[in-house]
């Protein structure tokens, strides 16, 4: 004790506590772009604004400077005088400058463009932008060209809205399951399961070692390890101990497909419901959620941003028709709290058959549904909106699903859905699981999961084991987030809602 | 328009609608063994409890059984005949036995132990739990035994409640930067720069190809690609396209460390600050957050749970001991709003020199600071609680660390901070960045990151274009997630707070 209040008195040398409390409102005298644009009532001196030029017009006598901090999609208007914005210690504020202006928030004379205008007093170039080099000259670029430069694209301020979608996403659905009391857990990325050796993984290996060969114990983990598919095997275990269980988290898949709808890294949110029966109340899980969210980023700025804003490249009339889509899919989400439609696999099959349509692949029971089968689907049964498909057949669905109770006309098949949207098709699959550990024996069996001479589950065994003590009934669903943002977003091409896609080939920075 | 109406008639004879909206209240006919325990008012009649059978003691007449769901750490009191206790349709109540308990919610004769139990009329037992093959049964396991089955051992009340905790925690830090208008990002976790070619790095591979050798073009990206052991650069970038960011995100280690406080994949929380020339921002922003979520935490069931619950092993006195330690911990956090104490890094060695303890290795300026040395520091300057050490030698830090403006007598120091935890030292990670391109490139060069030969920065190439353009001073930091939780809760292994822990040569399920 002694010795601590001595070198409290040698502290007292060193700056200790030198930034009082209070200066943390310096944080709020210099203000968002955002914050800015929302004010609409009459004058505000001293306004220090922190942000990029996006734009600048110089007439004569004044100049048009659009700042943009990634707030909002929404510019700032900028008055400067042609001193200040041609020359700030020999920078000029040319397109991606960095910028801190001061200023006054004044009334603009033309309010149908904006309300307010901020009235330039000072200038400093935080950070220039040589107009010759930088690559982000305001004038249209293919998405194409911005994805060969991820680590600069967000700066366009459609694709920082994109981020923050993204972020507002993530923020409410944590909330919502924060609320309902779904414990959020951080399952393991680096897994044992090649899932069910399906060849599509990423295996990891320490750089410097070889790599695993059958039979050798060289390896960091002892034997082959690879990245996760799937979190829901190991959500399955978290749920029979603090019940319903969460996650939203990275999965990957080693896939060759070069799609607008596929990544080789990708966010899934999984979540899985304890002590649960019935298949309709992890269904109602999803749409709950999903309004839950649509509803809540419909009240967002970043919502309005989305569903309003023009974009890189609109032709005229552009941004309104799409606005009218999204407004659409939006409202078909949230669907004035009447429930989504369900249809049966086999109903689907039927309808598909007796359709006037022809499709490319014939629909048959048996066989999975095709994207155009699925495209049906949603226009038709789901109206353009959600849809489940429930009661797919067992043969093409995987060992962990519980078979169905009532038995179709055309074959066995297992209590599971898939929630399709329009457009981009499947979003969520989900099922009841096989909770009975003879039943789960048989289906690994007939699944060749189990080796019938050692009668070995390998990597498996574990999962097997949450079936043998205390065992209860469970259902749950895997959520497409990337895709979701698509859909909410109207982006064609998964590669723009994700910051740093990777895909076969490509893995930037 | 008519082949949809038409469709809506077929649909109509498949259970579209089949759960009213109502139906959703079955999720509250049944009760949480947490809400029921809260619950200290009157009876409460047609109680309906989804548990399992944590203990069951048995008298002539009467039968008392512990039911824990992982909604907490207490269990809830069931009292059953002897009819019901002892056999259900062959099932016995065996400890982790799956069950459904209906009954009366009464107050107990014995209000020392618990205000109220739970008068069972029926039994259902869900899953059964065979006593002889069991491995959890009611006795004390070491955490190395239960750590041999991860997919198990979160089925013991404290491991349940730990998950719970990093849950809450997730909750927490996420509605704090929500509310400040950080964006949340999801930064890569493949990524191409092998962390300045430590070599303590993950590789990752199709599981079907060979490695990547040098200048072979067989990789499923093109080019050798690694686990993420950092997000900073990353954030870096989008800290310049929508200014505050942050993330929680899986991080990668491939040491052959063997110790309670290093994993092979932990999550380190993120953040990057923009258009900040001032570390004590960056600074209050740690600290302005941990005080949140300690105080967050405080209020919440789980952490009353983890302050004063009891734990598998305690010796008498030890849970209160631990509860006042921990209370300690919290409020040393907290501190009454006081601002944590700050040392640097030159006058922390001077007080080491001068202190009278002998340290085994002796503190020298511009060596790194050793675990004795920061625990000295914890314990004397941060008087038990956190403390800054600020401007640490340039030598010893990383490439991106902005150098101080401010020369120690000793040589050149960096913008840096390391926040310092009793027990368990650093905990953050934070500095200021080198913004300037040209001080950035020679800093790279004298770093080796540079080909000298071909000017080439190779896979950080992306990383120097952003200070090429609008580049601003910002700063960042980052958070062993993990070992804030061991903090937090008094673990002693870092294994115990990570459900599914991955270390050298372990990587189980």
């Amino acid at each position: 004790m002694l010795l601590t209040r001595r070198l409290w008195r040698y502290s007292s040398v060193i700056p200790l506590h030198s930034t009082p409390r209070d200066s943390v409102r310096h944080y709020a005298s210099t203000v968002s772009v955002s914050d800015l644009l929302d004010r609409k009532d009459g004058d505000l001196d001293n306004v220090i604004v922190n942000g990029y030029v996006r734009s600048i017009r110089s007439l004569k006598n004044i100049s048009f400077a659009s700042i943009g901090d990634g707030s909002t999609l929404e510019p700032l208007q900028a008055l400067l005088t042609p001193q200040q914005s041609q020359r700030q210690n020999t920078h000029s504020l040319s397109v991606g400058t960095a910028v801190r202006l001061s200023g006054s928030w004044q009334p603009s004379p033309n309010t149908k463009a904006q309300s307010h205008e901020l009235h330039v007093e000072g200038v400093n170039v935080v950070g220039s932008a040589d107009p010759t080099t930088f690559p982000l000259q305001k004038k249209y670029h293919t998405p194409e060209y911005l994805r060969t430069m991820p680590h600069l694209r967000t700066r366009t301020p459609f694709n920082s809205t994109l981020l923050r979608f993204r972020s507002e996403s993530i923020a409410q659905v944590t909330q919502y399951f924060h609320e309902r009391r779904f414990t959020q857990t951080h399952p393991p990325i680096i897994t044992s399961s090649d899932c069910e050796g399906a060849g599509e993984v990423f295996s990891v290996e320490t750089a410097e070692e070889p790599p695993a060969k059958e039979g050798q114990d060289v390896t960091f983990f002892k034997s082959p390890k690879y990245l996760t598919v799937s979190s829901q095997l190991h959500l399955e275990a978290l749920a029979q101990s603090v019940g319903n269980v969460w996650t939203l988290s990275p999965t990957f898949r080693a896939e060759k497909s070069d799609t607008a709808r596929h990544l080789s890294e990708f966010y899934m949110l999984e979540a899985e419901i304890s002590f649960e029966e019935d298949m309709e109340k992890v269904m109602f899980q999803v749409e709950d959620m999903l309004k839950n969210l649509v509803s809540a980023l419909n009240r967002s700025r970043v919502g309005k941003d989305v569903l309003y804003g023009k974009r890189p490249g609109d032709e005229p009339g552009q941004a309104a028709e799409r606005s009218k889509e999204l407004e659409e899919r939006w409202r078909g989400i949230i669907r004035d709290s009447s429930r989504w439609p369900t249809i049966t696999y086999s109903t689907a099959i039927e309808l598909l058959q007796k359709s006037p349509r022809e499709f490319e692949h014939v629909p048959k029971w048996g066989s999975g549904l095709q994207a155009e089968h699925e495209r049906w689907i949603a226009s038709t049964i789901g109206e353009g909106g959600p849809v489940f498909v429930t009661h797919y057949p067992k043969k093409i669905k995987p060992f962990y699903m519980l078979p169905s109770n009532t038995l179709s006309n055309h074959g066995e098949t297992v209590d599971c859905f898939d929630l399709l949207l329009p457009e981009i098709c499947e979003i969520v699959g989900g099922s009841m699981r096989e909770h009975r550990l003879e039943r789960l024996l048989e289906r690994m069996r007939t699944s060749g999961l189990i080796d019938p001479r050692s009668d070995d589950a390998g990597s498996l065994r574990w999962y097997i084991d949450l079936r043998r003590w205390g065992s209860v009934p469970h259902g749950g669903f895997g959520l497409g987030f990337d895709r979701l943002l698509c859909y909410l977003t109207g982006e064609q091409n998964i590669r723009e809602v994700v910051t740093f896609p990777r895909w076969h080939g490509r893995c930037d920075c």
